[in-house]
């Protein structure tokens, strides 16, 4: 995974937005976590002298942001759109998790484009526009006060799409995660030998094997632990009399 | 742990702010994710409109900031400050990675006042500031941009707060984890038995417990998978011949 061409695939599009300083402030957000493509669906000022005083040093993020007037035309192209929402909606598509939804949309941006879209600032996406999107992003907040600023919430996310980055390129290096039908081929095998020692009842397995499955599905088992973990269960069967 | 008193002992201080906009943007960004706390060391402009104004709802928190006249007045009756800052400073205490911070800092503030520290938007923090703190934390950027905005860098902090209380509540919540002289019984067993069955040859260990021990510390064990695990160990070795 490249880190620049990954995150160049993610486009941040601001939809009927309000104040043209949070534009801006949504420029800078991006560039500080590696994000350049900004799509800006009806703003309400746009260019502005506000909005460039915002960017800081995130001008050129602005000068090339793309004008659209409507939310289908922002997301021509893209396979994969996140609504970011403050409050869950009627109908709206799944609700993914934070961190699980930046890790799903990096690994799309690994080869198609995705978008992470915000509405005005006063209320948020219109239902329609929610419905556009695949999967809803809600930012935690506290329950008494959740007005997160547009800009704050677009520094949160792009936050997340490069700490997704970062965990995906560590994992990249150092770990060769084990196949799916080896641990299936695994958990057969220890389920078998825990029948052999009279440890499982097969007549009674009660929740023992989706237990020991949780266990090991929470190690993320890489490849080497599984070669030991299958030659332990050989070697002890051959041992048996 | 109990997310209004834990996240109510999380201070932030923001030392020599130029902008009194920012100020009212950091207490809007604290106040979004549940904390209350702010201190001020020689601001500029304080109180002020602009502040108001970029504050919204949280004029509260601006009413009740407490401003000092120097980090030290600030950080008294605090036993743990992190200090924030965007490039390595020499002599610096420990940096400590992000997520790995907000956890410890909400566990000490679990029973004792803790403290985020912002220096100024132009430089940052100081050298002599720096050192008073106990631990430093970079946000992680864009190498080739990393001109946060003061408060979006408090957003970012406060969202890694509000993230690390709700990990802390859903771990009290369903898990009860093992302990940890326990899951050294575990392990000294684990190795007696794998020299038992001739897979671990005593003398010539390699990387097997150690590389058993990370298989089993990812997976984070729980006191009722580490007695299934011993229930295991116990039956096999009663069955051995």
């Amino acid at each position: 995974m490249n880190a620049e061409s990954a995150l160049a695939r993610v486009q941040v599009v601001l939809s009927h937005t309000t104040h043209p300083g949070n534009i801006g402030a949504a420029a800078r957000a991006m560039k500080t976590m590696g994000l350049a493509s900004l799509s800006l669906v009806n703003p309400e000022r746009f260019p502005d002298a506000e909005a460039d005083a915002r960017a800081s040093g995130a001008l050129d993020v602005l000068r090339a942001a793309t004008v659209c007037s409507s939310l289908d035309e922002a997301l021509a192209g893209c396979v994969l759109a996140a609504a970011t929402t403050a409050r869950p909606r009627d109908l709206s598509p799944r609700v993914v998790p934070i961190r699980e939804a930046a890790k799903r949309l990096l690994e799309t941006a690994n080869t198609d484009e995705v978008s992470l879209v915000f509405g005005t600032e006063n209320s948020g996406l219109t239902s329609e526009e929610v419905m556009r999107c695949q999967m809803v992003v809600h930012i935690p907040t506290s329950s008494t006060y959740s007005s997160l600023n547009l800009a704050c919430a677009v520094q949160v996310m792009c936050y997340e799409m490069r700490m997704a980055l970062s965990m995906a390129e560590r994992a990249e290096k150092s770990i060769e995660r084990a196949r799916l039908d080896d641990v299936e081929r695994f958990f057969s095998t220890l389920e078998q030998t825990l029948v052999e020692i009279d440890f499982l009842d097969p007549h009674a397995p009660k929740r023992l094997m989706p237990r020991l499955r949780r266990l090991f599905t929470k190690a993320d088992v890489e490849k080497e632990e599984l070669n030991i973990l299958m030659g332990i269960l050989r070697k002890l069967r051959s041992h048996r009399p």
